[in-house]
């Protein structure tokens, strides 16, 4: 007889993970239970002496749903006590090592409002920055510093211009980090300069975000020199800096933070494994502390439809317990002709990134135009 | 007529990104020359109204052949100026938008020599540890403190019985993080505690590696309180915390990193798109400055098959410029039985990782089996 040694989950509070696991439900059932123990105890069950531990701490297969014919929707729960109150080790539960399982995608997740509450979310989200920028109730506009090559100067003229024009938010191409053409500290410095004194002429509030796209011994460096320098945010990459440090910047900086896909891309591409475009680059984008979230926008350069779009920009805006709304941005190849389209389809509360296309012509003039489409 | 304003690669050195894409090479190249933009200036080649940029800056199709009937090789090349000299800003040129495009897969990158002196790699790799170990020629034996849910005296229990078998490496399981059942501080406290005596009583090296899953803020904060304890290493995950934030880890510790796969997952399972198994379990984790490389063995809970355990074996150990060595460990429900088997394939500059099934009985006995099943 074995006697419970702990009492390992004492609040009952539990999260719910939904996986969709690429089999019919017979064969799913053996998947998932799996996955109880992979996410947790990552040990043999039959060797688990703690009854408390096999009946708390391993996950539990709350539902099994065949969705399809290879196709079988599953919700796990987890003590939330598995977690702590740590944003790495609630990625790590819901997906750490079922990462490496084909056939197993997370589709969606619920956190009990005790472990909700361990995250801040977004220090914006949509109405913070509708405030910060004085952009009442249309949908904002920005735009990316670039090509990757250019020198300060060159990127800071390009800056003032864009500003001028009426853009909301100009960052540095997410490939700004600290080549030799155009160092860190200068480019943030002249770029910062440049949007301030187009502000001062126009009175208007854009801000500029600096890519923090930075080694990680280098980050608290990076964001000093930003702040020094006046900026009014970040572009962060949490595929290569991590979610949590993501987080971290938001709450630290106390600025808006604007988040980049890159080498995340994995993850979403295979709809049998992986993570769901919206819980990726919404929900997790929001524990993250992001405002502002990029992604491939249909119709671009990329592969993404509408409806893979539509999840991230309702994911984004769907309510979380406390934790704010953010504003989706489509980018990856907009262009001027089809802001109407794409304010139809995201609606207001959204950011309208455009790149090279509004070099195609008179920057300035583009960039007007871009601003004068989506309204005072 | 343009005017060349700057001179952006002035080394002329250029890394060399090999991508597998999954069509015919007629359709291929188009591809091709879409990454050579996506990875670096991201802006319509046609406005870019700077020769030393276009010819510069923008990506370099090297070969292209095809390789299977829906199945081209593709070799583009970067200039090393692209990356400055930085780890995540390798990773974002290597995959970061990349990793966005259904069928595109890095399989392999070759760093020009200045390049590759910017990052150290791992401290100690397979000779380094060979001596700070004491372990001579044979195979390295480790095992992982678990199940998740037993509290900080039951761990450093099995931590003492596992060194006194004369296990080579403790690692915490990588889900222990900071839970409310086993606290970060008291666990490494008492975990590096029995580790030391029990080598006290045995003359022993054995190690003990407490799991650095934590939030960015508290990073600082946890390696201290291991240095304090005595730690031996580290236990990373850089699919949350980031690759380059590993590397700034194994710089300032000085002491071996061990990393975890999680969270990675879903950039190797499938073949038409993400990273190499080789690449992203080898060559990137010893950028990263890992000397120990986990990852799922054949024959265990995993999928993974020989050919791809062979292939991260195979980087782990193949020459990198001055970046030394390091050691696979396979893991993820390896045997007792299957030691002799695995020393077969993996020979003798491979960690064997064994968790659970060192419980199946008792405990002291097996480990001590698994330590005399590798020799003296």
């Amino acid at each position: 007889m074995t006697i419970p040694a702990t009492n390992v989950a004492v609040s009952g509070e539990r999260l719910v993970a939904t996986y969709v696991l690429s089999a019919a439900a017979d064969r799913a059932r053996a998947v998932a239970e799996a996955i109880t123990v992979e996410q947790t105890i990552e040990f043999p069950l039959d060797l688990v002496a703690d009854d408390d531990i096999r009946r708390q701490v391993v996950g539990r297969i709350e539902t099994v749903d065949e969705i399809g014919p290879r196709a079988t929707r599953v919700d796990i729960s987890y003590a939330a006590e598995t977690i702590g109150r740590e944003l790495p080790q609630l990625l790590n539960v819901l997906f750490g090592n079922v990462s490496l399982f084909p056939g197993v995608r997370l589709v969606d997740l619920k956190l009990p409002p005790d472990l909700l509450s361990a995250f801040r979310g977004p220090r914006f989200g949509v109405a913070g920055l509708r405030t910060a920028l004085g952009v009442r109730s249309r949908p904002f506009v920005a735009s990316a510093l670039k090509p990757m090559g250019l020198g300060p100067e060159a990127l800071a003229r390009i800056a003032a211009t864009l500003a001028r024009a009426g853009i909301d938010i100009v960052k540095d191409d997410h490939g700004l980090a600290n080549q030799p053409f155009a160092e860190y500290r200068e480019r943030v410095r002249r770029c910062a300069e440049a949007v301030r004194r187009a502000n001062e002429e126009t009175g208007g509030h854009c801000v500029y975000l600096p890519s923090l796209n930075a080694p990680a011994a280098e980050l608290k460096e990076r964001v000093r020199i930003a702040l020094d320098a006046g900026v009014g945010g970040f572009l962060v990459l949490p595929g290569l800096c991590g979610f949590d440090t993501m987080r971290a910047l938001a709450e630290e900086t106390q600025l808006p933070v604007m988040a980049h896909p890159s080498f995340l891309g994995a993850n979403v591409t295979h709809d049998g494994s992986g993570v769901a475009h919206g819980v990726l680059f919404g929900t997790l984008m929001r524990l993250g502390g992001a405002d502002i979230t990029i992604f491939p926008g249909y119709g671009g350069r990329f592969t993404f439809d509408r409806a893979t779009c539509r999840s991230i920009a309702d994911a984004a805006r769907a309510p979380l317990g406390d934790i704010r709304p953010i504003l989706p941005a489509p980018a990856g190849g907009t262009s001027l002709e089809r802001v109407a389209e794409l304010v139809e389809f995201y609606g207001p509360d959204t950011v309208l990134l455009i790149g090279g296309d509004l070099h195609r012509g008179d920057l300035l003039e583009n960039a007007r135009r871009l601003r004068a489409a989506v309204g005072g």
